[in-house]
């Protein structure tokens, strides 16, 4: 019987002791099967597979068939922008506590990845966000994001300014602590957090949040996936601010400059084993139905 | 030269006097035109136009090209429900203030309504929702709703407990007073009052919101327009609850039985002036960028 | 060797079967020491202690030393509002979960509660807010909370529309599903839901916070402990609002009447066992340190 | 007759045209006056009074009856704080729109201004909160503050963890963007933008809100303004955070370092002329009773 993965890439986060463990784990358990195997040079040495030191993790999944990640969901948003653009899929593996995108445990390790690497398993699609800085027409810098493009000033104790504009139309001018535009799968990370709505993964939709906007009816707005959206820094405010996907800087938007936000071109695939749930996941990450205070 | 619309029905609400003045405003203007005009028997009569006695406002639209709503919102509400399931456009006349769905102000009558008479303007649809309540299997009654279907409780003391289901899967057991699932076109009423996000006209979304949820993380979610959504009631609380559609009396929820909602069949056409900019509406509406507060 | 509390009498919720157990539990363990222990006529009767069938709820705590309340949290707002009215601590005996008010678990009655017996205990005085309707000058009805003072409308589909002022002052004119005046105590309760702060126990403050306003900058406000707030409904709506406190029904508000809101002559005294910290139990009730998202 | 100031200090933001202006107006009226004016030497020379060019604004107030500030709430901020240390009241004049501290219009300045000069106005004393770094038990740096103290991290990207503790008393552990204690003055400014309350000015009180915090549970607290609030940074994390007092820099806060907050031991008197209303203020500056949504 064919199985749908060959060539299997692990990837982790080094600094993680415990990610680096179930990264062992994993391994051994791999290697067991009859897989190509490539661990990333980021990771000390586990005892068996080969390893391709030469490869960055950049270019780590262009001949895989699977990527695993190993770590939380900061290492999934790693992996997932790199498989992202050579259209291979992913899946992680947590190491401890369950993730919204790694949602294998290390003691389901066994049976989940046995049951996805014999073909039992959910892929889903993802949008990815593609964010470029303009500056006359000219694009400084890009990068993309699996969660979230952020917008931020350094020099704390001041507000930041900027326009957003829709599809070419004005929406509105801003004043707070910055910037978030997040797919429905960062929609539950830091947009959260600012009182943006959870989005379902397949949605498509784009969430445009203030971050602590000074205006108190300026609100969320949730608009098309196929929109492109536009912030300028106003005018008057001479610190530039910083530019951030998925937490990884991209780069400073100066005066003038404009932050240029459209879904990406490729997706992520996300791989699940049986029994993946959404909702399952968001009321066990949320903590819903456990809230403790009495109400009569 | 051919106009667009010939037969006109004009709505609006008798109990408001600035509405009822302003639809005498707009026949005159209209009685001038050679037109048919038909205007609704719950209206005080104006001078000019022939009315027929005996139609309902639930039957006004169904020979007309063009409903025209005098009032508020609400009026507009009204109107489009009616409009919707005869499949004519609706066009609204404000009485006083901008509205977002009514967009023509009393002193704009003469350039605004001529235009779209002539044929300048923008046509968009926007999505409705349909609520049945089921009991065993069977429909007990059903409406439609331009912004939003709502569940309360008239008891106003106790918390409703509701379980919601997405397209056939659990998504949470809810505590609070009560339930709102708001088109993009409602996100801007009620659901906004209860931390719900704006959404673009023209986003095939529903937004499903708690209201005053006793658990903190019960946040608003944004599912696909497609989906169907299912609540029930909470087996140990006695109490029937309240369901509504934009506002009017769709039936009573007991223990047992299923509100479902989706997306309605029919979409409201909505007629805009030229220059009509949903952005500018909402800048006006919510008062961006005139927040008064200072901030360094 | 004297002890504090000689005379002991016992609540619960008779329709709570939990409750209805952890009260005979308590008093077999309370019958062991030398105390007069009466158990509310409420309560199916336990075993052993003698009760005063002719005597109500609200007289009970008449001749108490202490009042030991078994139930939630909302057995202990029924216990106190009593207990206040003779200057009776109140203790809470919970039946499976922490709560605010409650504090002891079944399984710890043998250790707290001796504990407290024996006159290890901390003792704290709660505000309680006392809220009257007046008509034309005149008290129709009143009512004390320990939690909160709510007002709402049954008709649940329309907006509640009131006017607020402090102190004779004018505040603002809300539009909404509602108004909450709660206590420190309350402010984890329903006025949390609405957006309202945490307010510590001993702070003299009362928190005025609108239920789902219209108005998004209209915010909840904390005023002195001993400021008058004055609720008046506005003139232009038919309908009564209904008040209440803590949850039970006080009367109906109509248009011209005047809710008038102070702090309450008695207080409430709660006894806690060795070990009592407030921010423990806020850490507890709100899952404070335990939200599992994952956050780079 | 006497006149309750005799030397009145005049503060402005230089950088500010529209304050400079103003400052020109108000120095020729009160130039008509007999009075001591000292005109701050960071401000171009009007035409008229004496300036002492050796005096730093730090000192200016220490031999004046009055200082009134000149320009938007922040330059009322810096006038405030050096004023309350020399316990010397201070009126502000805004420049063009009103403030929440600086209330007299340009255009009143006549009026309003004699009033006060003449001896009719209100005075209130504001709290102010004061701030220090600790590090093994030594202060580094210390600041007060009429609005805020914050914390935030210079690196933007990336979450701050921080523990606090109230009177000795451990509340909790935070993640998210920072944290700021406000006072009853400082509630209207960046507490409110996180979603903090609207305290009275004459409360006793603090509110500590954590800035988009990760714990969607995480909520502002209210304590007594006698509590001294104590924030550490948590272990695992390297960046330091920046720390600041009404938006002016204070110092760095490194790992083990703690930050204690409590009210400072001056207060700020502010003058108001005839006819002040803080509710009035409150309902000008957040737009209250004019929001346009219609609802029904």
């Amino acid at each position: 019987m064919s199985q749908p993965f060959n060539n299997v890439v692990i990837m982790g986060n080094p600094a993680d002791a415990a990610a680096v463990e179930t990264v062992a784990v994993a391994v051994d358990h791999l290697c067991a099967r009859d897989l190509n195997i490539l661990v990333s040079n980021q990771l000390p040495a586990p005892s068996a597979p080969a390893r391709q030191a030469a490869v960055e993790d950049a270019e780590l999944p262009a001949n895989a068939d699977l990527v695993i990640a190993v770590g939380g969901d900061g290492t999934m948003l790693y992996a997932a922008r790199y498989a992202s653009q050579h259209n291979v899929p992913v899946m992680g593996i947590n190491r401890g506590r369950l993730g919204f995108l790694a949602d294998i445990l290390p003691e389901d390790i066994q049976d989940s990845v046995d049951a996805v690497l014999n073909g039992d398993y959910a892929q889903e699609a993802r949008m990815l966000l593609h964010a470029e800085i303009l500056r006359a027409g000219e694009t400084l810098c890009s990068g993309v994001a699996v969660n979230d493009i952020v917008i931020k000033r350094c020099e704390t104790a001041r507000m930041l300014e900027y326009r957003t504009a829709v599809d070419g139309r004005y929406v509105n001018t801003h004043g707070g602590d910055g910037f978030i535009a997040a797919t429905p799968t960062g929609s539950t990370a830091y947009a959260l957090s600012v009182g943006g709505p959870i989005m379902v993964p397949h949605l498509n939709a784009i969430v445009l949040a203030p971050i602590c906007p000074h205006t108190l009816a300026d609100r969320p707005i949730v608009i098309s996936g196929q929109s492109v959206t536009e912030v300028q820094l106003v005018e008057n405010h001479g610190a530039d601010a910083d530019v951030s996907g998925d937490g990884e800087r991209i780069g400073s938007l100066a005066v003038g400059d404009t932050l240029r936000i459209t879904a990406a071109a490729d997706t992520v695939k996300l791989i699940h084993p049986p029994g993946y749930d959404y909702y399952e996941v968001l009321r066990n990450k949320l903590y819903w139905g456990r809230d403790k205070r009495d109400r009569k």
